[in-house]
């Protein structure tokens, strides 16, 4: 990376709390999203879904549904067939069809569309549409289903893009999409040696991303091919996989996102857009697809897991050895699960220093809605179990849990399970800070009576994806504005006011001088995706050399032109020279890769499996109702390494608002499906998400004094990290409170009750007094 | 401007006939018009015109017209001031209002808008304003308002764009807005000593661009403050402008271009774009404004001149002196005519090579519409004159009108009237090719009884508008595709074509996998404006700069990477190992001005006055019937200097278009005005332009085998030189045929049999026989 003169002078922007620059656009209703675009002479299109988990299509009557006045077209995948021969796509496997073919695999997959210029006309029409199933036996379960004889799909068909899949083309008879092994060191001579062995199973639910803007796709035919306007984390990919699709040249393919209202992983890769594409091609019309809040549960949802722990620790409290199980229910479509399991799966041990490590990670195809990228990438269910266990551990060993977590921690410089050192994680600063905002060495009180009182910590950590590329563009024009141009997708993490500090701090100019210009394949250079909070570091880095690239593209023009480089040199100045007149642009080009070493296919062992960690750690007061098992979460505190915080004010919101978010996975959040795979509570009346009121009343964040050597300005993301520990300090509390330990999220208030008053009814009694 | 290794090879693409790219999407209607632009909500706009040349408003009744159901607004200029103070644009003189203030300088000035959902209602309601004029004495000859008492405008008021103008700021009492002065030799003593001295005065007509798509703009609000989706040859030109008249950053004004239903002009600066930019503020609305075919003739035309000529000769036919004094009838508002006044001023002696020249050049306002750059930027008319002269002289003279103009011509580093060495100008190649398709040598048929058939030739140069910039920008895709940004409008002229072109010859791809990414100020960068036929030159210049910037990052990203440079090295191979998988881009930077020396105020002397000389000369074959004086253009050749034709199907369309459209100016259109400035003919049942059976049967053109030294792979600009020598060889044929000389335009076949049975009665008898 190039780093020039004047680049480490002290900081003027970077680490001051900076309003997001978006904030105005927002509150006054101007900002951009796709769900408002109109396009002249649109359709809209409807979805007809199964209603059966598994079943071969015996046949589908469209013609009540197209005698309907007002009804464009109906279409199914007969006519996505003559468009796209081989209608497959994902990021991973190529296991998803455009439309239902032959079979459906899960309840709510796609089947027919009905498009028409009235969305409620479509929506209609779609009762008038007759589907013929012949019903096949369904596997749910993802421990059952990985050794079940009913197979989801009837082999497996890897994208290509990930050489560690290319070995399961063809594989037949198997619901596993992915598995992925650590082995290091002597795992079973550990097991064998220790003073005490803990195996438990821990589970976590299939949940939604809830965003607030549902997904939504529309597609266009252009001058130059198709435009597809998409409420997407990666437009790259998504020009990328259309024009595979549909056998096009990339540059056919134009992909424009706007503000994202939420994207949470739900809005990777392709959801929506292969289905508009190919309607507006056998249409010839625009086309938008916008789901209802009700139909995301069935589009792309929150792996549940098995997670099986088996823990090796001396006497003293060291832990010796650990193997982990976990299966990860991947639904009907693999989507972006096997990076999951692997990227996730490789962390699984935790934050700890084990010598002996053997790690079994599974993606399990299931007839459930198909489960992808969700804020954590996976992260949360493994630290779900390995820091429940560290508690079970702690108190069965008399130890004080921060003091376990602290003797068996990672220090900086030691391998990871993966044989990674350490570098840049700031996992016992973490803890250490959070037990000071805990007070965690004064007396606590538990209460008495109905109203018991507890308290819990947890850590978890999580790599970056890599190897991946961020591309940008800083655009000085001679009125003294600057463009960045980035394919980042704002979608309310901030990261336009980010790069736009970057690029203002890096070029020493007025933040409010630079505007971030939105993806759009044709005219912002190429990112990875958004997700994985990889932005800050890998975008961050690619703003921050191209900023110092156009600095020494004036700074050299300057030269050039004989002019005084003693005074503070602007674009302006330098172009009216150059251009005699107010005319001209600089600009400035960067490209980010970090390092990166695959793991060994066989001990999943790599010198570098992550360009940095990301680390944080949680702090929970619980309140239980003895009586009822009304649970209230006092408060919480979060703390996090995300290296140098940029803008401080954006880190305290991604901090707490993810930690919000993961309440309600953590408490209330659950896919409720029946023996049949049929979702029983696809609405909000039903499936209930965090409000204004489960917010604790005191909630806390803060970023612990580090830095992360190679990040921008020293920074790193920070996205995800307050989802980590949640759930695992929550159940620590709640056993510190009432001496109840659950093992499955999530945790509400009845399971808390019914747990309680089986395991010691004398608490109901004592209650009644 | 830099070279690279491998830039001299063999030109695999260049100088090829290609089809155009956009082709297909044109004749399929996917191409993208502004004209065909809906915004969810938006407004039409109807503008309410001036019905008077020159008058005080006394007052205007908008009540009835508010009353109207489905009327939105109706905006005056009162409302107008609320959110602009001072709101007068122009890209010369602030003389310009929004909506009239005060006063109404011309018939068809818009004075009021009616707003509605319903471009009907919004016409219909205009008949119920109530506009209350006080008249005003007005003029509209261009010689007479020179010395008129009547001014136009109170005061002048410099843009402050051009430095040779603002020493007119505040002046009084006047109507002209630039005087342009050539002083070389001494032309007085040119004349006291010449054995022949010719003095003529020429004219020509106001005439309107006709552009298919008629004019449109369109603005809404946005995130980030205004996007104005226009019509425009000037992107660039319109965010400045705006920004300058809201008091807004530039950075807040994005301006989008698509392509243009034809230019030739009448799009550049503002047109609509501060009036819609005025609704959508007053309105916090969409609004657009899309004028009629017939309100074109009120928004922009072409100037009418008084062109006065004298001319020195020797017996034997040498030129020794020449004065020049040209008038040019700006109109109302000066627009960009004291460019024209300047730039085709200093060009008004021909091209010539005279000792002694004196060339005063003069803008004027008169109370009629305003006039600015068309196609040829006022070249044409001076052509008229100087053409027109030389074969009046040679006649006289008893010349061969050819051998007397070979014997004048300037030759390679002779000065012009300026004092600028001729470079680059194939002024007597292009005389012979002409002469040699015409065969001008060979016995030439007149014809006897009623029809008769004459030919002539003429011959007419043009400079290139400077300095002005274009930058580019050239980014390759790890896919292969080669995205080139540019400001430059794709108007009919193939620009797209030829940019990608350019980059794909640089880079050594193919074109088809080369997209022209169309004019968006927010994304492309900086260019001057599409005008003057400057594009090919100086945006073919910055994009084989940005596409060499490219290849030699390319370059040395794989000497990084250690890749063989042996083989063809693509940017997908680079990219793919650079990022490990398909991933990043390159991108090129290309930023270019060509050299240039203004001119002394005095003398208007400059040693680089022009970056590049485009020729062309004409040769007509008419045939006109002596009894009715209805002419028939059998032949047309046009043969042009255009530097090294990148694609000559371009080339070639290019001449023989700009060659049909001056026919038009030639000999049917004019924008006929009574006593009080009403325009007479402001419909195409009236005003004739050129239609299929007015092509004449033979057509032909050519360009003759030159290179431009500095131009993009030898090549410079042509799209207006099929225009310049039109008008004098039709008048040249007509006098050959029939013995009548023309002294204006249009040579309507009225007009040639009106002074056929003037000059010569028999004519009349002998057609009878």
């Amino acid at each position: 990376m190039s780093h020039i003169d004047g680049i480490n002078a002290p900081l003027k922007l970077i680490g001051k709390s900076l309003d997001r620059l978006e904030a105005r656009s927002k509150v006054t209703g101007k900002a951009e999203y796709i769900y408002n675009l109109v396009l002249p002479g649109m359709l809209h299109a409807k979805v007809l879904r199964s209603t059966v988990a598994h079943a071969r299509i015996l046949s589908i009557d469209t013609s009540a549904a197209k005698a309907m006045p007002g009804v464009h077209a109906v279409i199914t995948s007969e006519d996505v067939r003559k468009i796209i021969p081989d209608p497959y796509f994902g990021p991973a496997f190529l296991d998803q069809p455009v439309l239902a073919i032959d079979k459906v695999h899960y309840v709510g997959e796609p089947v027919a569309v009905v498009l028409s210029r009235d969305p409620y006309i479509a929506d209609e029409a779609l009762h008038l549409i007759d589907v013929q199933y012949e019903e096949l036996p369904a596997v749910f379960d993802e421990v059952e289903a990985a050794k079940s004889e009913i197979v989801v799909h009837e082999a497996l068909k890897p994208s290509g893009t990930f050489p560690d899949l290319r070995h399961l083309a063809g594989k037949r008879n198997t619901n596993i999409s992915m598995d992925f092994h650590v082995r290091r060191g002597d795992v079973d001579k550990a097991f064998a040696e220790a003073d005490h062995v803990f195996e438990h199973t821990f589970h976590t639910q299939q949940v939604m991303h809830t965003p607030l803007e549902p997904m939504v796709s529309l597609a266009e035919l252009t001058a130059t091919g198709m435009t597809i306007h998409t409420s997407s984390q990666s437009p790259s990919f998504v020009r990328m996989e259309i024009a595979r699709l549909l056998g096009w040249r990339e540059s056919q393919i134009r992909v424009k996102t706007a503000f994202l209202g939420g994207g949470f992983g739900a809005k990777l890769y392709i959801k929506l857009e292969a289905l508009v594409a190919a309607l507006t091609l056998v249409t010839r019309r625009p086309v938008k697809l916008l789901l209802t809040m009700e139909e995301q549960f069935y589009c792309i949802t929150k792996h549940a897991t098995t997670f099986r722990i088996k823990t090796a620790v001396t006497k003293e409290g060291r832990i010796t050895g650990r193997a982990c199980t976990v299966w990860w229910n991947g639904g009907a479509f693999a989507d972006i699960g096997p990076r999951i399991t692997q990227k996730s799966g490789f962390t699984a041990a935790g934050p700890y220093d084990i010598e002996n490590v053997s790690i079994d990670s599974y993606q399990v195809y299931t007839n459930l809605p198909p489960a992808g990228a969700f804020r954590g990438f996976g992260i949360s269910q493994v630290v779900w179990a390995y820091e429940s266990q560290a508690d079970i551990i702690a108190k069965t060993l008399k130890l004080d849990p921060l003091a376990f977590r602290r003797m068996n921690l990672l220090r900086e410089g030691r391998p990871q399970a993966t044989g990674t050192p350490m570098k840049d994680a700031a996992l016992t600063q973490v803890l250490d800070k959070v037990a000071e905002r805990m007070a965690w060495d004064k007396p606590f009180d538990h209460g008495t009576g109905r109203l018991r009182r507890g308290r819990g910590i947890a850590i978890g950590f999580k790599a970056c994806v890599a190897p991946t590329t961020s591309m940008a563009m800083v655009c000085l024009s001679a009125d003294g504005s600057c463009f960045v141009h980035v394919s980042t997708v704002d979608m309310g993490q901030g990261s336009d006011t980010t790069m736009a500090l970057i690029a203002a701090e890096t070029l020493g100019i007025d933040v409010k001088s630079v505007r971030v210009i939105h993806p759009d394949t044709d005219v912002t250079p190429y990112d990875m995706a958004t997700l994985g909070s990889r932005s800050t570091f890998h975008m961050g880095n690619a703003v921050r050399m191209a900023a110092e690239d156009a600095l020494i593209k004036m700074r050299a023009m300057a030269r050039e032109l004989g002019i005084e480089e003693d005074g503070p040199l602007t674009a302006t100045h330098v172009l009216t020279h150059q251009y005699r007149m107010q005319a001209g642009n600089i600009v400035g080009v960067g490209g980010f890769i970090p390092e990166y070493i695959s793991p060994d296919k066989t001990t999943g062992q790599s010198e570098q499996i992550t360009p940095n960690w990301m680390v944080s750690a949680t702090g929970i007061e619980v309140e239980v109702d003895t009586e009822t098992g009304l649970l209230r979460i006092l408060r919480l505190e979060d703390v996090v390494d995300c290296g140098r915080p940029l803008n401080p004010k954006i880190v305290t919101t991604q901090v707490t608002g993810g930690a919000i978010m993961q309440l309600g996975a953590s408490l209330y959040e659950k896919m409720d499906f029946d023996e049949t795979g049929q979702l029983r509570n696809a609405s909000f009346a039903e499936y209930k998400i965090p409000g204004i009121h489960d917010v604790p009343g005191i909630i806390g964040a803060e970023a612990v004094d580090s830095i992360q050597h190679d990040g921008p300005f020293g920074a790193k993301g920070v996205g995800e990290s307050g989802t980590y520990a949640v759930a695992p300090a929550i159940a620590a509390a709640i056993e510190d409170a009432v001496g109840v330990r659950l093992m499955a999220l999530p945790m509400k208030s009845e399971e808390i009750c019914r747990t309680l008053h089986a395991a010691d009814p004398a608490f109901n009694e004592e209650s009644e007094l």
